[in-house]
C-alpha cells in the first residue's frame, strides 16, 4: 500500500450486502471512508421504517467501525476519525408508496439517495427490464423528481430503462447519479443482463449536467464476466474518463454478500411474480475483488495505470463527495 | 312505471357515492337489483381493508335494503326479495400494491371488480390522463393479469389509457369490462376529459371477447354535457347497440354524492400531488337523473325508444349478470 492511500478518501457509491459488524470490519481493513448502502429494494413505506431501525441499532453498536452520514462534511470527519461513514438509499420508490411527502420524512430519516425504480415499471417510470419505456410518467414521476431536487435527494437511474433515465437527468433541475451501472459503449450489449448497464449517450448527459456514474466489477455487467481482470477494470475507467471526462467517474461496486439465498428471488420477482423472471445465481466476484477490504489494491492499479493522483482521487471518491455536497441539502 | 319494470333487474356498473341509508333508500325507490360500488381510488392494502369493514357494518346495518354479492345468483336472489345486491369493486390496484396474492386476499374478502389503474400510470398500466401509454407493463402487469383471470376477479379498464386497455383485452383470456365510459364514436373528442371515454375499436375489442360497456350520462365524458337529454342518452344506448351488438351494452352511471370537497382532491391528486393537475367542480347531474331513483324513468325511455323487452332486459342489467356469471369464479 502506497503511504498516500491514507489520504484518499475512498466512496463506493453502492453496496448491498446484509448488514453485520463482518462487513463493517472489511470496510476498516480496506480504508472505506464511505459507502452507500440499500435499505429497500421492495419494501414499503412501514418496512422501510423497520430497515432505518435495523441500521439505527448497527450504528449504536458499532460506533467504532460506521457512523452514518447526510452530508458530505459528515464523511470527511468520520473518514478523518478512521472510521467508515455509510449513506443510506432505496434501490426503489416502493418506500415512498404513493405519497410525494414521504421524501422529506425519509430525508429526515437520514436517506440521501433513491434510485426511480429497479428493473420493472412503477408509477415513476420504467426498469431496465422492461421493453416498453415510455420515460417518466407525466403526473407522479414529474411531481416527484421536483419534489426530490426540492428536498435534496439525489435522484439515481441504475436500474432505470434507458428513456426514463435520459427524461429524469432531462427534467431534473440538479445532477443525478448512476450510483452503479457500466459503460455499454465499453462492456458491449452481448452480455447476460446487458441491460443493467448505460448507453454513452445517457452518461455524457449525466456528467454534463454534473453527475457521476459508479462502476463496478461484479461479472453479470463486466465485459469478461467472471474472467475480467483489474486491468480490464482500469481500461474501464480509462474509457470513462476519456468519454464522459474524469470528474463524472466513480466507484460503485455492487458489492453484495451474507444474504440467504431467498434474498435473491425477493430482489428479482417482489411479490409482483412467484417465481424470478431472471434465471441463474448470482455471479461470484473477481478474486482481486472478492471484498471491500480489496480497495487499496484497485486504487493502486489506478496509479500504476498512469493516472495522477489528482485524478485517483477523483475517481476513488472525490467526485462523489462534490456531487454529495451540491445534492444533499434543500433547495435555496 | 310499467308492471314489467318489477322484473326487470337493473344493474348500475358503478358508482362513486360515500354509503349511507340515504343512498341505499334511493336504489330501493329506483328498484335497482344491483350496485357496483368503489372501495378504493388510491387507497392502500391497509385503508382498503378498513373500507372493507364500513362496508361490512353498512350490509349489517341496513339488512332489510342492501346485502352483499358476490356471484349473479346473488343478485337474483337479493333482488328477488326486494333488496339492492352490492358488489365491491376497486377503481385502482392500488390496494394490491406490490403483492399478486392479494388479489385472491380481497377475492375472499368478496370484491370482484378491479381497475387496472386510475387515470395515471402504475406498476400495471397507464392510466387515461397520460400522454405515453406503453400498455400492459411486462412483468407485474402480466403477471397480475394471469391472476385475476386465475381467480375470478373481473378486469376493469374505464381509467386506463388505450393502448393499455386494449392489451388488457387482448392479453385477458377472460372477459373484460369497461364499468363506466362512453364511445368516443358516438360522444366525439372535443369535450372536456374526452380521454375518459374509449375508442370504438376498443369497445369492438371488448365485445368480442364477451366484455360489456356501462354507458353514463356523467356531463363530463357526455355529449352535451350537462344539457344531455334522456333522448341523446338513448341515441347513445342505440349507437352502442349497433357498434358493439346488444350484448356487450350495459348501463354504469358513475353516479357519486355525498362526499365532501376534498373527496375531489383525493381523486384527483391522491398523495403524489399537492394540487389537482385537473381543474374545474364536478359536474351537476341532469335533472332526468339526478339520484338513482331515476332509473324507471331511463327504462321506460328505452322502451319508448323501441327497444324490444328482451334488449331493455339486457342493457339494464342481464348483459351485466351474463358477464359476471363467467367472471367471478375461479378458472376451472
Amino acid at each position: 500500500m502506497n503511504m498516500s492511500d491514507n489520504n484518499i478518501l475512498v466512496v463506493d457509491c453502492l453496496q448491498a450486502s446484509k448488514p453485520s459488524r463482518e462487513r463493517f470490519l472489511e470496510w476498516r481493513e480496506g480504508n472505506v471512508g464511505c459507502v452507500h448502502v440499500t435499505l429497500a429494494v421492495w419494501e414499503n413505506c412501514r418496512e422501510t421504517l423497520s430497515v432505518v431501525g435495523i441500521w439505527n441499532r448497527m450504528f449504536a453498536d458499532n460506533a467504532d467501525l460506521v457512523e452514518r452520514a447526510t452530508s458530505a462534511a459528515d464523511i470527511r470527519r468520520i473518514h478523518a476519525a478512521g472510521r467508515t461513514a455509510v449513506i443510506l438509499g432505496f434501490q426503489n420508490t416502493s418506500p415512498l408508496e404513493d405519497d410525494i411527502d414521504l421524501v422529506q420524512i425519509f430525508h429526515d430519516l437520514g436517506v440521501r439517495i433513491i434510485q426511480l425504480t429497479y428493473n420493472i415499471q412503477n408509477h415513476i417510470a420504467s426498469g431496465c427490464w422492461e421493453d416498453n419505456d415510455p420515460g417518466i410518467s407525466q403526473f407522479y414521476g414529474r411531481n416527484l423528481i421536483k419534489e426530490m431536487n426540492a428536498v435534496g435527494m439525489l435522484i439515481d437511474v441504475s436500474h432505470t430503462a434507458e428513456n426514463s433515465s435520459l427524461q429524469a437527468a432531462e427534467l431534473s433541475e440538479r445532477p443525478i447519479a448512476i450510483t452503479h451501472a457500466n459503460p455499454s459503449g465499453w462492456v458491449g450489449f452481448d452480455i447476460e443482463l446487458n441491460r443493467r448497464n448505460k448507453s454513452d449517450e445517457l452518461i455524457k448527459l449525466v456528467a454534463e449536467k454534473g453527475g457521476v456514474i459508479g462502476l463496478s466489477m461484479y461479472p453479470k455487467i463486466m465485459r469478461g464476466g467472471s474472467n475480467a481482470t483489474l486491468d480490464d477494470f482500469c481500461e474501464m475507467v480509462e474509457y470513462s474518463a476519456e468519454q464522459f471526462g474524469i470528474d463524472a467517474v466513480g466507484l460503485g461496486t455492487d458489492f453484495n454478500t451474507g444474504h440467504p439465498p431467498e434474498a435473491i428471488t425477493w430482489w428479482r420477482a417482489g411479490r409482483w411474480a412467484r417465481t424470478s423472471p431472471v434465471a441463474g445465481v448470482l455471479a461470484t466476484w473477481p478474486d482481486w475483488f472478492s471484498q471491500p477490504s480489496a480497495f487499496p489494491n484497485l486504487i493502486q492499479a489506478l496509479r500504476d495505470r498512469g493516472f495522477s493522483d489528482d485524478d485517483v482521487s477523483k475517481i476513488a471518491g472525490g467526485n462523489w463527495l462534490r456531487l454529495f455536497e451540491e445534492s444533499f441539502s434543500p433547495r435555496p
